[in-house]
């Protein structure tokens, strides 16, 4: 076989035989030379993948490293993945909440990149909070806890790491098979048998066009099903950020007030929603409904705050931070952003906040930056809500960091303040 | 700048600027990476690029090394290039009529690839003939004998030879506007003020619809003149091969025949057309016909084959293989294939003939495989030759070299003989 014929056969339109994706996989730093490759990336952005081919890829790219053995780990092991957006902390909420159900939730998370956040870069606001274990400690913490919350280790599909630094170089990312295949290898090669994947779709979301995040949704269930998973997906809306804290401690901070019943109804219901998908899918209820009442039950009876006790004190974290939510890392300063108007607001855009949150330093602009955890953002006022002149919109939590000046133009713009009340469009576009 | 984004731009559809161009090349071996450059190279594939930007690639590319300075030679200096046939020998006959008229030809040429030869190593069928003469020696042997051939220097458009590595290796070759500047640029560099465009259509040549050969000829003559340059182009058909020889020592034992006078018609009429083309370029003749009539006179006055024995022992090569062509290589063996039928010759396939010549040790499948100089082909007919069963169709040359058998089936096959008469079709097209 050789490289340049399978490159030529994918320009041409052709489909790729699951022994040619094999091939190129396998020779990924030896035979198929990285600039054979990324003209690969760049016909399959052009051509596109069947749901057949994006299996073979994803396949190969899994057994390019280990796939986690989870055996020992009794019951039905779920996860899921969100495609990430802007204030979306449902992670830290929903996988405790599971856990107390009884499903052994194994969550391999990502870090933030561009406007969105990662759920690692939180988890790492809690002092001591460690999420680079080894596959040993990963199972002996889920087997201790029913959840463990860690980063991608180098034996999970090495081969995803280098095609993704590829795409990244070569302006080949938005792909829907190459995205798929890259978020599927990951996530099924942790040893899961089933998947919940919230695909967000608006202003907010990598994807912005809901005919692209659905297309997206039906590739990834296609393909999961096609290599025998349990996998559904939602699509969500991500226009206005979810819950009101956007930074690292302050959504941890507004995660653990969810976990004990006091979290924004927004955030709240598509944590339960999440949940009760992943509930219904480890076998634990018959129904949503029956799963969505077992996990309210959780939150009610303490029993998910408790397991998210538990995995943080497992993983090295300081419960102090908490269990008392001022010990988490504070920022210097703070500076309400007041309203102009007196109205409604009826846009509350997601990517800006995320682009200023990202500029006072709680995000990152390349995959080595350093992120600053204690600042961002408290939204007082999100979409639908009335607002008088003067009013604050929101609190901006800042250290001594050039740009604040933009982030705050930035946040202030985000808003759209105007006379009439406005409704606000539920946050569950579809289930697939 | 960054890479990520001029790929982007290119995969949007959108057209380059020349600062983007110009950094992309500068950028080879240094800033943008191989794998970068790749993905660009299967986008402009997709894509396409418009006269300005293939203009600017074009320029880019030429500027990666030197531009040969011939201000020292007088007058307008004209080359010629071919996009590739079988039995094309043109270059060796009309270099010497050109010159012979008083335009001095500074031809750098290429080597054969797949089914098609190359001047190179025609010219290197003549013992002791050197085609690897630095700048130097090519000003040297141009001033002396009005004509010098050689193959590309290494100062000459540098950027070409590693992106055709590139192309080569990335399914990314048949791209008009890389094509165009692939071949303008290394032409260009030679310091030369006109060129002369044979792009050859059909079955034999690399692009085998007219559309497609069209689409070439015109990007290079917009490209030619964008760039301020003499620029013309014949469209020509590469059906059958062009005279009666194919291989190498017997090629250039056609093209002394010709130069003697004593060529066949097809291979004189379009080594006159292409040559009158130059010396019209080249300002020694008002008209295309007053030029052929000059041409013409060059092979029965003997100054054009006088001008090929002086460029022949200008480099190096042994005067007494040009006088007794019987001292060019010799094979061991001869074998005729005779037609089974009586009729006429309806077909004879370039293609065929060109791979089964490269089966026998005439070509290269690989950039560095040795050839055998001495083999090749002998047409005896060709299309629209009366030929009855049992007469000799063609006689091949051949060393002990295996695929022998399969090189005369495919000769054989080649031939297509029929009941009546078939008229034979011009071999120039069009004129761009």
């Amino acid at each position: 076989m050789r490289a340049v014929d399978v490159i030529r056969k994918k320009r041409e339109g052709a489909a790729l035989s699951s022994e040619e994706i094999d091939w190129m996989v396998a020779g990924i730093g030896g035979v198929v030379a990285d600039y054979q490759w990324s003209a690969l990336l760049m016909a399959i952005l052009w051509r596109g993948m069947d749901d057949a081919e994006t299996a073979a890829l994803t396949d190969a790219m899994i057994r390019s490293g280990s796939v986690v053995d989870l055996s020992r780990t009794p019951g039905l092991k779920v996860d899921k993945h969100s495609t990430g957006g802007v204030g979306d902390k449902t992670s830290l909420i929903l996988a405790p909440i599971v856990a107390a159900t009884g499903v052994p939730v194994p969550m391999v998370s990502g870090r933030g990149l561009g406007h969105t956040g990662g759920t690692l870069d939180k988890l790492e606001s809690i002092p001591g909070f460690r999420v680079d274990l080894d596959l040993d400690r990963y199972k002996a913490v889920l087997n201790e806890c029913g959840l463990v919350l860690i980063g991608q280790t180098a034996e999970i599909a090495p081969a995803d790491k280098v095609l993704y630094a590829l795409r990244d170089a070569t302006a080949t990312v938005e792909s829907i098979p190459l995205i798929s295949a890259s978020i599927l290898s990951k996530k099924l090669a942790e040893g899961i048998d089933g998947l919940v994947l919230d695909v967000k779709t608006g202003d907010g979301a990598f994807m912005r066009r809901l005919d692209d995040s659905r297309a997206l949704a039906r590739a990834m269930v296609a393909i999961g099903r096609g290599l025998g998973k349990k996998i559904r997906a939602l699509i969500t809306r991500m226009d206005q950020p979810l819950g009101r804290a956007v930074g690292n401690a302050v959504e941890v901070a507004e995660s653990v007030e969810c976990l004990r019943g006091h979290g924004p109804a927004d955030l709240m219901d598509l944590s339960i929603e999440l949940a009760a998908e992943m509930v219904v899918m480890g076998g634990v209820a018959e129904t949503l409904e029956e799963a969505r009442e077992r996990c309210w039950r959780t939150i009610t009876d303490g029993s998910a705050l408790a397991h998210f006790r538990k995995v943080v004190a497992a993983q090295g974290g300081d419960l102090h931070a908490i269990d008392d939510l001022s010990r988490l890392p504070q920022p210097h300063g703070s500076i309400e952003v007041d309203s102009r108007y007196a109205g409604y607001v009826h846009a509350l855009a997601a990517r800006p906040i995320g682009q200023a949150t990202m500029l006072l330093g709680a995000g990152r602009d390349r995959v080595d930056s350093a992120i600053d955890p204690s600042v961002g953002v408290i939204l007082h006022k999100k979409v639908g809500d009335r607002v008088e002149a003067g009013e604050p919109l929101c609190t901006v939590l800042v250290n001594d960091q050039p740009g604040i000046e933009v982030a705050l133009a930035m946040i202030g713009e985000a808003y759209r303040i105007e006379q009439g009340p406005v409704a606000v469009e539920p946050l569950i576009v579809e289930r697939l």
